[in-house]
C-alpha cells in the first residue's frame, strides 16, 4: 500500500504518522516528491484495512498495490483448481456444462428435461427448488418438496444437481441432497451465509452480484475459503448498468481477467444476463471461445408455461443445436466437456 | 399490463393469446395500429408476471402500467406511515436522527458517544455489533458482546437502538435486545431474512441496495409488509456508478420519489454513501432539504483509531455543529426533530 | 405509443387530453381498466415526441411501442446492409478486419505496419492522424500530415484508410483522402458533426457512446442517415460500468441485439474497450462467434515506445496468431473476410 | 505516479525501466516490498499520460498522486474564481440564476418568460436556439431566429443570455451575441469545440458529460483553460446510472468535491438531471445548501405546448416559489444572489 500525504502537513505530522504505521509491524519507507510526498507501506499489509488509513491525520488517498485475495490468488497458486464433482470436473481444461428449467415444477418435467439435457451433453443438472423472486407475489419455487424431484432426476440420469440455497436453515439438507451448492447473485454479499457454506466440504457455485466487481467477487470466494472450503466455481452472469434491452449486461471481459488473478474456475450464464432466450447461442458460443470453464442454461420443455423466466429458457431442441456448436468451440480452445 | 404484438403474429396467433390470458382470470383490450398491436389487461394484474407473459408466442414487449407494490403504495394508503419507537417518531413531519460509531468497541466508547449525540440532539443511537465487511481478514465486530454493549448505552441514556442484523439465526435475540432492525444494503435482496423480519412486530430500517432501483427498494419494503410488520423505514445510502471520488453515488432525487410512491417514511445516510468525513456536512444538509425524514449519521470520538471506517466518521463536536443547521432546515420544512 | 392516465383525472380532462392528441393527426383508443385507463395511439406517432406528450395534463406515463429510427430500422428494410468500400465489404457475411496502430507516427511506422497486417489477413487500415486525448496536455496526432502518411500507406498496400474526424471543418479534406470516416464514441451525439457527414456520400464508423444506450446508438445512426448517407457500419466499444479492471466494459450482447433490430452491419473494438492487450484475443474471438460483421484491432510494431495507447496496443505477430484464429471461427459462422 | 512492478521482472529488467524513466526527465525512487516492488515518480509528471506507461515491459499497474489538472486545480490557485457577466457574479458566494425556457419559441414567449423570471431574483436568461435532439425528427430549435429573439429579450430585461453552442461553425456569432457559452453534455468532450472556444474571451458553462467523471469533467474545463479562457462555470446536470424512475441521477456529491478540487464556480441543473418537474423544488434546495454556487432552471409560460422538454419546465408561478425559498438558503449559506 502506498499512502499520499496531504500536502499541508509538516515533517513532525508526517513523522508521527510513520511511527504509527510502524508501530503496526509494518516498514515504511518515505518518498518526497516536489509538491506532493508518498509513504510505501512494506511487508504484510494484508492485515491493514486501507479505509482505517484513511482516518489517520496527513492521509490524502491510499493506493493499493496488490489485490487483497490470498487463498483465491493465482500469484500464490499457479495451477489451475479443478474443481471435481462426482467425477465432472470443471477447470484446467474441463468445461462444465450446467443445464436444467429455471423451476422443478413437477416429477415429469424435471426427469424429462434432466434426460434431454443430458442426452445432448450436459454434465450438471441446474433448477431452482428454493427461489429468489424480485415480488413476494411470485412463485417461490416448490421448496423441499423440488429438492425431493431434483434426486429422482439424479437418479434416473446420474447427473449431479445444482440447485440456490438461500437460507442458512438449509445447510444441511443441502449438504446431504445436493452436489453444487449454488449462492445467487443477491447473496454474493451474504456474509453469514458464505461463512457457514465456508465450513462444509461441498462444492460451491458463486454468482457475481449484480454490481460486485471482479475484486468483490473474488473477496466472497476467500470468504469461503477462509472457512476451509476451496471448491469454488465462480459464474458470471452480467452486472447491473444502463442498457435495457438485456436485463444485465453480460460481462466477458471478466473471464479472461479472473484466470489472471485467480486459479479458481469460472463459468457463464447466459440466460440469467440476458432475460432473453435469442440471446442465448450468441452469448454461451462467445464466451467458451473467451475461455470460460463452463455453462450454466436454463432449459425448459415448455417455456411458454414456465412457472419462472420463460422468456429466458430454451427448448431441449435448441440446447442440443447450441451444445453441437459449443463442443466444436471447446475443442477449438483446447478442452474437453 | 400492455402486451406489444409480434408484428410476424397471425389474427388467429393473437387470438389463441388472448384467450390464453383471459384464462388467467384477466380481461384484455386489442388495439390495432397500423404496423403494430398492441393488447391491454384489464383487472388485478398483480399476480401475472410480466417474465413470463413474455415467454408467450407473439408477445414482444410487456409494458407495466402500474406500480408492482400494493401494502407499500401511496395509491391505496395516501397518509404518511409514522414509524414510532419508544415514542421516537419518524415520518410525518417527524425527523427521526441516528447517530453512533461504525462499530461498537468499548463499553466507554459507546456511552461516551451516546452522550454526547443524544446531547446534540440525535434520537436514536445507531451502533454495528456485527459488520458486514468486504475482506474475511477485516474486523467483524463485537457480535453478541456489541449488542450487551449497546444495551447498556440505551439504559445510560434511554436512546433506543439501532443496529444491523446478518443472520436469521440471530432474529430472536434482536426481538428482544434491539429497537429498530437494520437490514444493509447487500441484504436487501436476501429474501429469507425479509420474510422472517416480516413476521416480527419490530421496526425496521431497510437500506437501499447498492444496485437497486428505487421499484426493488420498495419492493423488498412489500416482501417485509405481506409478512404482517408495516414498520419500515426505507434508507438511501448511495448507488454505485462509475464515479470514483466517491465511494457511491447519493441519490437524493430518490427521496422526492420515493414519497410520492410510498406512504413509507425515508432517511438518508451521507457518511456510507460518500465514504468521507467532509461530504456529510453538505450531504446531510442537502437531504433534509430534499424531504428527507431523517439522517444516519456516523459519529465517532477518535475516528483515526476506529475499528472501521474512520473515515467518513465525522467527531462528536462536528456532529453537534451539523445537527444545529439540521435543526433550521428542518424547521423551514415544517418539521420537528 | 401508450399513455398512462393519471389516476385523478376526471373523464372531462381525459377528453381533453384525447381531442388534443386527435388534433396531432393521431388517432386514439382510450382502454378502461379498473384503477387505471390507459390510452393507445395509432398512425404515425414518429413526429410525436414522448417527453412533449408527458407535459401534458393527466398524462402520467409514456410507454413506446416501437423503435424511434426508420432508416435504419430492420421492419422496413429486413435485408443486410453491406457497406463496400473499393471493394472490402462488410456486412451481409463479410467480415471486415480494421487494423492499425493507435496514432500514426510516421512514414516508417505506418507503412510498416500496414504492409504486415495486409499481410496476417487486414482489409482495412486504421490509424489516428486526429486523436481525441483527455488531457490538453497529451500527443494531440500528427493531424493532417498524418492524414498524408495515411495516404502513402494505402498506395503501398491498397488498404483503404479508416480514421477519426474530430472536426468539421477537415470534412472535405477526409471525403477526399479517406475511405471511412470514423466517428469516436465521445462525438456519437455530436448532432452537427453526423448532420454534416450524412451530407456525404462516405462510408461512416459510428462508435458507440460510452453511455450511449443501443437506441441512442441506432438513433445516431438515423441523424446521418436522415442526411441521405446510408453507408454506415456500427462499432461497439465498450461501456461505462462501475468494473475497473477494464478501461470500459464491452457489451457483447449489443451485437444479436442490433443486427436483430437494425439491417447496419456492426464490428467490435476488442482493444480500447478493455484497454489492455492481453484481453484483445478473447474479446476479438468472442466478438466474431457472437456475431459481429468485423473487428477494429491496434496493432503496432513497438507498442512500448507507441505515442498513444500502447497498452492496447498488440505485436504484428500476435496479429498474425489472431487472424489465423478469426479466419477459423469466420468460417464456423459461415463468414468470408 | 508510482509505478507497481510486474513481480516476475528481474533486478536487470527494472533497471531498465528506471532508466528510461529517467530519460525523460524524471527521478524515480524504488521500493523493495517483500513481495512487490514500486517505482515512485518525482518532479513534473504532468506530461507523462499513464497510459503509456503501462506499454513498458516490467509494468503491471500506474498509481496517480496528483490529480491531471493544474490550471482548474485548487492547489495552485487557493482562492474561488468569480465569474463576472456584465456585473452579474457566479461563485466565491454569489450564487447565479439562470431560468427561461428549454427552447426559444416566439417574441412573446421570450420577452415573457424573460420578464417573469427577472422579477422572481433570475439574473441570467436561458434559453435554446439550438437544440441537440436525440432524434433527427424532432424540433431542433429556431436557430439563428432564436439567437436574435434571445437578444431582443435581453434588450428588454437586461438579462445577459446563456445559449447553447453545438457547432464551431457559429463561434463568431455566440461571441458577438452571447453572453455565456453553454457546451452541453454530450459535447463536453468534443475536443475540437472545446479548444476553439479556449480562444475567445467568453465566459463558458461547461455542463458535466453524461458519463463524465469528475476528473474528465474537470480536465474538460483544463482544455479551454489551456487556451486561455478562464471564465469557465461548471454544471452539475446528473449521470447516468441503471435507475429510470429519473432520466439521470444528480450527483449533489460533485459539488463539494468540485469546490476542493478546484477554485471554478459549480452551478447545478435541477430540471435536466430530473426530467421531471416535481423533482425540481426539492433537487434546487439541496444543490443550494450543498453549496452549489447557482442554478440552472427551465421555465415555461405554457409547459403543455412548450416545444420540448415541457415535462420537466416548471411555470413562472413555481418558479417565483421556488426562488423565494432558495433566496433563504443562500443567506444561511452566506451567499448573495
Amino acid at each position: 500500500m502506498i499512502i499520499v500525504v496531504n500536502t499541508k502537513c509538516s515533517k513532525y505530522e508526517i513523522d508521527k504518522l510513520i511511527n504509527h504505521i510502524n508501530s503496526k509491524g509494518v516498514s515504511t519507507n518515505l518518498v518526497q516528491g516536489e509538491s506532493q510526498s508518498v509513504i510505501g507501506l512494506i511487508g504484510d499489509t494484508t492485515k491493514i484495512d486501507s479505509d482505517d488509513l484513511l482516518a489517520l491525520p496527513c492521509v490524502e488517498k491510499v493506493l493499493k498495490v496488490q489485490e487483497p485475495f490470498k487463498k483465491a490468488n493465482r500469484l500464490f497458486k499457479p495451477d489451475d483448481t479443478i474443481v471435481d464433482v462426482l467425477g465432472n470436473k470443471v477447470g484446467g481444461g474441463h468445461i462444465g456444462i450446467m443445464a436444467g428449467p429455471c423451476s422443478v415444477e413437477s416429477e415429469t418435467q424435471i426427469i424429462e428435461i434432466a434426460q434431454k439435457v443430458k442426452a445432448s451433453g450436459a454434465n450438471f443438472l441446474r433448477g431452482g427448488a428454493f427461489k429468489p423472486r424480485t415480488s413476494p407475489y411470485s412463485f417461490q419455487g416448490l421448496e423441499s418438496q423440488g429438492l425431493e424431484l431434483l434426486k429422482l432426476a439424479k437418479n434416473e440420469t446420474g447427473l449431479p444437481i445444482v440447485t440456490e440455497l438461500m437460507s442458512t436453515d438449509y445447510i444441511d439438507k443441502f449438504v446431504e441432497d445436493v452436489d453444487v451448492i449454488q449462492i445467487g447473485a443477491r447473496n454474493m454479499q451474504n456474509f453469514d451465509l458464505l461463512k457457514q457454506i465456508g465450513k462444509t466440504n461441498k462444492p460451491i457455485l458463486l454468482k457475481r452480484g449484480l454490481s460486485a466487481t471482479i475484486e468483490e467477487w473474488i473477496m466472497s470466494a476467500e470468504y469461503i475459503m477462509a472457512g476451509g472450503n476451496e471448491n469454488i466455481i465462480l459464474c458470471e452472469r452480467g452486472i447491473r448498468t444502463f442498457e435495457t434491452y438485456t436485463r444485465n449486461t453480460l460481462d466477458l471481459s471478466a473471464i479472461p481477467i479472473v484466470k489472471r488473478l485467480s486459479h479458481l474456475p469460472v463459468i457463464v450464464d447466459p440466460s440469467h444476463s440476458a432475460g432473453d432466450w435469442r440471446l442465448v447461442e450468441p452469448l454461451a458460443k462467445a464466451a467458451i471461445i473467451a475461455g470460460a470453464d463452463g455453462l450454466m442454461i436454463e432449459v425448459h420443455n415448455d417455456p411458454q408455461h414456465a412457472l419462472c423466466d420463460g422468456k429466458q429458457s430454451i427448448k431441449p431442441e435448441k440446447f442440443d443445436e447450441i451444445m453441437k456448436k459449443v463442443k466444436i468451440l471447446s475443442e477449438i480452445e483446447g478442452k474437453s466437456i
